[in-house]
């Protein structure tokens, strides 16, 4: 592929149509489930503040504004089963945010079949809460978030959360094989053992073909290369006597198990509404991580593992795998040095190049998408 | 009364005509006299920038800039007896705002006599420091302020002082016997073994008559209340076994001895420009609330509570009740159960209903004074 | 001279044509030496973010942004020698801005020859590091700045440096023999056992005639001043029993070795891009203070202290006395009188009067440059 020195305006994403608050008319991640308790919540969503509350295992969203005289709800309480009263004058809404009573009126209100506050689709699955935000009828969750989270037949899942202070965009970017991993992780725990995995790729985009996904495929490439005048990259490699593993193993992807069984088109998926599928090529992990925007400057990162349920002691030597090593080597250590630089990033003018050429496609498959009716 | 849907524009207060930074050309208490010593001292009055300092208990109050170079005059001192004079090079300003000497150019300078900068009108009184807000020549103190704090021979006064972040209107609407009490409230400890006050009461508006007030009537109303479905407000009343006392008392108000002998012509009075009065039927003890805007976003709230003058002994009980009860019981807890709120309100659309008739009738009343003469 | 009083808009300094983010096309100090070790260093200067990094004794700067994506390169490493690379993917620059590699495309990228970042000449010298900030060509270092930090083999030099919150045009106004300092400084252990130094005094502009600086001549003047009905300016003498010494002195300056022999014109010397030069007659010490505008609303203090170099044991006292005396004296405690009074300067109307005849030649003299070609 030739170069692709292109320079884009002064922003970015709006070049390419993608809408800085977010994709609308999805299903989000937006708390940890146990985060949830007796008392009433606020969350920020895609710029919104939602109120959120539950009777059980039942979970419902309200805009968090009453809108009698404008108090936050989520300072009120669930006073009566299954609904949230406001803190002020006791005006309690339903989750369909029906008002049902206003309570310093009495019982012979007209308040109630009157007042209403906007509400939100939301349930708690697989240890977290989720809201469907946007303006049409919610498909069914099922349907719309992958089958790792959907499927709790065949898989189970560990989620690590963490906000970062950047735009949602910035934070896509980083997932579309443009070459950050082996520069930005070849020191992090999981890869220090074994060669940095490859760069200088040949790339070409995916798509996935059903409307909601695209990945990245790479050919060719080297572990380390010598820049003459300059030096080596990577400079010590001593270290590195093992063979790759976990991340860094390549091969054909087509002969895999994640492939044929499993239908998983590339190695890394990028797929709407902001998130990177991780696959291993035997199918018994994969990485979720999605990212949630809070508003314009803030994303909330879900990093959702999946792990293929293959009985009892198998489950849990995973569980205890990712307490003792997966989750602070790659969902704190890994992730943060991401963090670092995605923080720092300040949208302008590019230099694109060939490495970003999955990149490129992944902004132009959010720009498309978010001009036209959902599929 | 029938029901008041109502839907008003994006800020409330705009359409009603009432002043975000405040009335002007009334008195305000700013802060309290203790806190102003040998050495000036900034504060934020109607969103404007006072330097305060005295001599003795002469209390002087201008603009926190010196029109020299722009220097805080509040970073000064007062050099000479009743002046101030700028940190930078000693232009010194007496209490009327004139310039009396440019020190730094010495006794022959021709500054003094040219140079001014704006005062205000400032005393100490009550244990307070007071300022007058305005461009028209300033009422005597005594006659702009309620008799319970001019009347020194009859009333006497502790003040409790807390900053809310919140526009002062927001908090103005809390005194309007708008029903939030015995919601907010009801498990206070100035109400917790005593039944709720009533609510969904019939409300009507009482204008004082006089330019400056109004008083919000309740009659009728419920002190518990089933809803069907739902359930019982107050949920728990096992503990409120005592009669109404203090606040909770109802009666005749027009047999009570405030209303015959001092004139008090509601429970509690909303007046000009931004307090409640809220008495007892035996005259012996009020309580103003009274708001003071710091700026568009803050407001500084005193409760000036004003004892009546019963001889030495009724004095030392009523002090001894204020340190050890009512201090913290309502100028702490009871004052901060609306703190949280109000500070939460967003001020935007809003559902107004039949308990708000006396919110309607305040904002009117402040929205009509706003565009007139002071009576 | 007569008295001055002007009212200048609401913005004095744009009235005077004087830059709000500083004076460009000059070298500028913006960072102690020791502070960039071998981790790159993010600066701020005239509103600009700039990396500094060095190998060994050199010293580059460039704009702390890649082109590539927009990470920040303060965060990135000097991995190969006399170059910064990017910690996203590895872009690599020279200190003349030249990408020379993209690590994660390998060596046969071309994006090296292609990208480049905006560069600024860099040095350091005097234990700081410089950077010229301009569109121009840069000036050879020892022709811009003064003699005293540029001649190494006359005069050593020792820095203390301080954040000052507050824009460069107030500071640098705080400079123009304007009289604050005997006002400001009267208690300031430098002066305290001397007479205050004289005020009162009749100011006249001496312009140095190289484009480049001027200096106020007072005469005249007074130590002490009664004021009728007020009292007396200093308030307490008994102290001051000492003779003037040390900044108090004054004298013929044309007389003077300073002026003889170094040519110095004026006792105090205000000169570009925002300094001023403090002379003794002995012309065996100066104090360059040096503002350097971070961006509209700070500006970072360069306190230079300069030393004539006269012998291995007079430089040795030279060392000590600052160390033990005027390093805290001045450079600490007499500063910091100045920066609590100018970081509280709200710019605005202005009463100007015949002591600001100094404040306004050097704000005609920078507005004057402003507008023209440098010289």
């Amino acid at each position: 592929m030739n170069d692709m020195v292109q320079a884009t305006r002064a922003d970015p994403f709006a070049a390419f149509g993608m809408p800085e608050l977010g994709l609308r008319e999805f299903w989000y991640p937006v708390l940890p489930a146990w985060r949830l308790r007796r008392r009433p919540r606020q969350v920020r969503v895609l710029g919104e503040e939602l109120v959120l509350f539950r009777d059980g295992a039942r979970v419902f969203a309200l805009d968090d504004r009453c809108p009698h005289r404008g108090a936050r709800l989520s300072l009120g309480a669930c006073r009566f089963k299954a609904t949230i009263s406001c803190p002020y004058h006791g005006w309690t809404f339903d989750g369909t945010g029906a008002c049902v009573a206003a309570i310093m009126e009495g019982p012979d209100s007209n308040i109630p079949g009157r007042a209403k506050v906007k509400s939100y689709p939301a349930l708690q699955r697989n240890g977290l809460i989720w809201v469907y935000i946007g303006e049409r009828a919610a498909p069914a969750f099922e349907d719309d978030v992958p089958d790792l989270v959907a499927d709790r037949q065949r898989f189970f899942t560990i989620t690590a959360i963490t906000d970062y202070a950047c735009n949602w965009r910035v934070l896509a970017d980083n997932w579309t094989n443009e070459h950050h991993g082996p520069y930005v992780h070849a020191n992090s725990p999981e890869l220090l053992l074994q060669p940095v995995p490859p760069f200088n790729m040949e790339l070409s985009v995916i798509d996935h073909g059903d409307g909601r996904g695209m990945g990245v495929r790479g050919t060719g490439g080297q572990n380390y290369a010598e820049f003459p005048g300059l030096g080596r990259f990577p400079s010590h490699s001593w270290h590195r006597f093992l063979k790759p593993h976990g991340r860094g193993v390549r091969g054909r992807w087509h002969e895999t198990r994640a492939f044929k069984e499993f239908g998983v088109q590339t190695p890394t998926s990028s797929r709407l509404p902001g998130m990177v599928i991780v696959a291993r090529p035997s199918a018994e992990y994969f990485l979720i991580q999605w990212a949630m925007p809070i508003d314009a400057h803030n994303t909330r990162l879900f990093n959702i593992n999946c792990f293929r349920r293959m009985g009892r002691w198998r489950e849990w030597r995973d569980r205890a795998h990712y307490a003792l090593f997966r989750g602070w080597a790659h969902d704190r250590i890994f992730s943060d040095q991401d963090k670092i630089i995605v923080e720092s990033v300040t949208p302008g003018p590019e230099h694109l190049s060939r490495t970003d050429v999955g990149l490129i496609g992944w902004r132009r498959f959010v720009g498309r998408h978010a001009g036209m009716e959902k599929q």
